[in-house]
């Protein structure tokens, strides 16, 4: 194909990202952005003998249209369709799993490596996004790029976003990198970070010139043979659909269109947060990267010497706010379930062996659906309930979050609040929250109870409550504000009763295991409803809720048996 | 104070060090190395008003003797005694707890925005070797210095150790900055990497010369008003010990005689490893700074092109082993559990979800003592046991490791081995590993069973067995090999018996709680004995084990109780 009939395929390519994300919901802009590397990455290397890696992977969608993938664009993101993020089980086009930042040049020096052991020669590249270059990872791979011998080729896809602007002194080097020096002198003198990493630099300023993209890269694939490259691209994110390029916040990700409306657990956090911070100077707002999403930004334009986004660093702004709270400031470091994983030593050791008032604010936790199995956030009540000290609360509602965000102003300690996205039910007035103690919902018949984490967790109790009234059965339900304490008066109150716990995380290690630990010096039954022990793969919220463990039809069903109504 | 009086104030801190090191066991080298820096900033900063946080931590011995506490350094490390770590809780000279690598610049970044946000004045400084400046959180933090506008002194205490050597670009630069650059203009202009982040660098390639650190850090301190400044250190690990000096990497900690001769796990990992690797080309061994401590000096000699250290960088390394294992090897990643923390996310999203064959070695799992709160191993089953996909195998004694070793060869799947440092006991010969299957070592009476898992249970549960004999009581006592899948053709098996769990980690999320969830549903009795929801100091393993929950009394007590002899 000529350089002609290629931009064509650009467009082409570019309208079909716009049409099945149009559809589905997906990433956007950052797809669009990345049309002109992806065709000139495929022109020039020879995948799958090549191996590109892309990191985080949300952007790899003309990637998978051009590896013999888009008739599973017309189910993409939806279960059983195609993944948004790179699957090795879906095509040999994809070599490594990617999903959280910063991961990509480690996984190119290992596959580099395996590739030198076996005295194999193809090129192997990893694609990272200026965002997740701010990643601590990056620097630990850059580290022992000479210590393993083996060449790689990076490339900075540099669209100056990392969701919300990418910050930090990393990036300002990378705008100084590209700034009047096309000139290969002046780009080799400038770039003496990446030479003492043991890279050469190079530097396509605009990423979204495909011939010159093409050129680019047939030079460096020669220069691979003896050495490693980094290639620094700038593009447009958003390129060629002119909406995007003027809201690429806003169109990083687009939702299929919602079936219902709903308030947005972050909205909240946002309003209530600013409302404190008015009264209350100890508090500070951190987040990683991704201000908007968490409901930020108004925080962020009120009190901008209280509010920190410190990029995609998950770890550093856990320290960040360990250390500011050990001065008697009041941080709250808001943060989607999936990425504080990436915090979890931080949690451990900075925030809750020293007893430091941080507040977790978790969003996204639960199942999250269309992103699939590395971004789920189901993990969270599991990694968090064993850490000594930490208290971990679970709104019922957004007016149950409010009321707990205002409560937690006072809280003393380490403290953990999850929710997610979407509050899609209000359950009424809320009891007092104090001393961690839980609320009962609706009084039961005496025999059962069920013992509900969270929104979700509580509109499938009700669920099934009100499915069983015409059998005469009528457990009741209790709105479990706390995971950890439990309420022990609450508990011990319970007499014989049959125990259902119902939670939007992992069974193992969950809320319903601390209540089947916490009776199991005795007779009693507890039933947990949780997640199986699987990854859960993309989908829709609601569907995926069933078909991993927490379908009212199931609920239902071992309530019927207990209650001997077959 | 004059220079002469301060230099002897070293030498006797350094004996000091020496005699109570040589007591209690301790940090060594790196506490005799750090002597004269420490004085320097003691004279040239105003303790406690301004605030210094070391990195990791185990070199604050000369500070807190400084810091008014020798009286505590007779029962060093010793259950109620002198932590060897900065503790807030022992003395406002410590500011900030520390204990893990890299984590001092995030803190002191922190320290001092709070300190902006408060309008004090104080200093704040960061103190952290070469070792831990090639982990990550260097990088973010480095990153955020601008935006946080705010003003730190970053001293890089550089001995060239991390433990092993260091090793990586990053030191390759720091070894090219003192290296004939006395001269001012010279270092400035090799610094840029420094620069670009947003510091002054300066020098003292003498870093045991008490008048030059005094004179340098003087100057330094001015400057901090107007902008922050990286102090390079050379110093000399073991300074003044010539025995030290000659073998820093032997005495950078030093145990306390031990009581008791025994085989350490790490050695057999060691012999079995290079063993395996003889004949299958695929088996890599990879670590973070600790090839010596982890029993690879071996391995590492004998396979260099298999044999990767990476330096403290423990999520890297787990992306590292992923992507190896993603091209057909077989990476054996070997770490202290408490350390594996910071892997966590990557063990999720890297290792498990796509399901690659890495075998993680968790050595110091368990109570692992003297250290304390940050470096106990007692978490790693409950953050390991939720992840799907992942096997995980806990050995009864030396041999049994050293068969599950030779197993794991052959094993296609993650693979988690925890084992303590120490093995003392040895309890016969182990039946075949296959299928995940757990071994009975003793047939009781069938009203009780002891499900114990790794040696210190085992051990613990035949002492309280002994003790029943002569009550006619005698449960009998399961190898538990591996926590992850259960054995549920001998779960099935126990008929109606009272079971008892025995773990040498946490309650919450360990295998006790699989064990009751997994029981949840019917009338069982399980008791679980673990470590209660509490972060456990320094101190004796065994007295430890014993006030945290695995006290022989205890089980037995339990015992006694459900065979009702009272």
């Amino acid at each position: 194909m000529g350089i002609a009939r290629l931009e064509e395929l650009c467009e082409q390519l570019r309208k079909k990202i716009i049409g099945y994300v149009m559809q589905n919901g997906g990433h956007l802009s950052s797809n669009l952005g990345m049309v002109e590397l992806t065709v000139a990455l495929h022109r020039v290397f020879n995948f799958p003998k090549d191996k590109v890696i892309f990191d985080v992977g949300h952007q790899c969608y003309a990637h998978k249209l051009l590896s013999g993938r888009e008739e599973g664009f017309t189910r993409l993101r939806k279960r059983g369709g195609l993944s948004g993020f790179p699957k090795r089980e879906e095509s040999e086009y994809d070599c490594y799993n990617t999903g959280h930042a910063g991961t990509s040049i480690s996984a190119a020096l290992g596959i580099a490596k395996a590739r030198d052991l076996a005295g194999d020669d193809y090129s192997v590249i990893a694609v990272i996004g200026d965002g997740s270059f701010n990643n601590g990872l990056v620097y630990e791979a850059f580290n022992s790029l000479k210590l393993l011998k083996t060449n790689i080729l990076v490339i900075i896809n540099d669209n100056g976003m990392s969701i919300s602007p990418t910050v930090g002194s990393m990036h300002e080097y990378l705008d100084f990198l590209s700034e009047d020096s096309e000139e290969q002198d002046h780009k080799a003198r400038r770039a003496v970070i990446f030479d003492r990493f043991g890279f050469d630099y190079d530097g396509v300023y605009d990423g979204n010139n495909l011939a010159e993209m093409i050129d680019r890269l047939t030079a460096i694939k020669e220069k691979l043979k003896h050495g490693s490259v980094i290639l620094h691209v700038l593009t447009k994110k958003g390129k060629g659909y002119s909406f995007c390029e003027e809201n690429p916040e806003a169109t990083h990700g687009i939702g299929a269109k919602p079936a219902v409306s709903y308030t947005e657990y972050s909205e909240v956090l946002g309003k209530k947060l600013c409302a404190l911070a008015e009264r209350d100077k100890r508090i500070v707002a951190v987040t990683a990267a991704m201000t908007g999403s968490l409901g930020l930004s108004e925080f962020f334009e009120k009190f901008p010497q209280r509010a920190i986004d410190v990029g995609i660093c998950e770890e550093h702004a856990s320290i960040l706010c360990a250390a500011l709270a050990s001065r008697g400031l009041k941080p709250y470091y808001a943060v989607y379930s999936t990425f504080l994983q990436r915090s979890f030593d931080e949690i451990i050791i900075d925030i809750c062996s020293q007893k430091l008032p941080v507040t977790l604010c978790i969003d996204r936790a639960g199942i999250s659906g269309a992103d699939g199995e590395t971004h789920q956030g189901v993990f969270d009540l599991s990694f968090l309930s064993f850490v000594p000290g930490l208290t971990i609360a679970v709104p019922k509602d957004a007016e149950e979050f409010a009321a707990m965000i205002e409560w937690s102003a006072g809280f003393n300690g380490p403290l953990a609040i999850r929710y997610p996205r979407a509050s899609m039910h209000s359950f009424g007035e809320h009891g007092k929250i104090e001393d961690c103690s839980w609320e009962k919902l609706s009084e039961g018949d005496g025999n059962a109870v069920i013992l509900a984490c969270g929104e979700r967790a509580i509109a499938r109790a009700f669920a099934a409550v009100e499915r069983l009234t015409s059998a005469g059965v009528r457990p009741s339900v209790v709105n479990v504000r706390f995971v950890k304490p439990l309420d022990e008066g609450l508990l011990s109150a319970l007499g014989e009763q049959n125990i259902i716990t119902i939670e939007d995380n992992m069974a193992a290690g969950g809320f319903g295991a601390l209540i089947a630990e916490r009776f199991s010096g005795g007779d009693r039954r507890v039933k947990i409803f949780a997640y199986r022990d699987s990854f859960i793969e993309h989908g829709g919220v609601d569907e995926l809720m069933d078909d991993y463990g927490l379908s009212v039809d199931e609920i239902v069903g071992y309530i019927r048996r207990i209650y001997e109504i077959g």
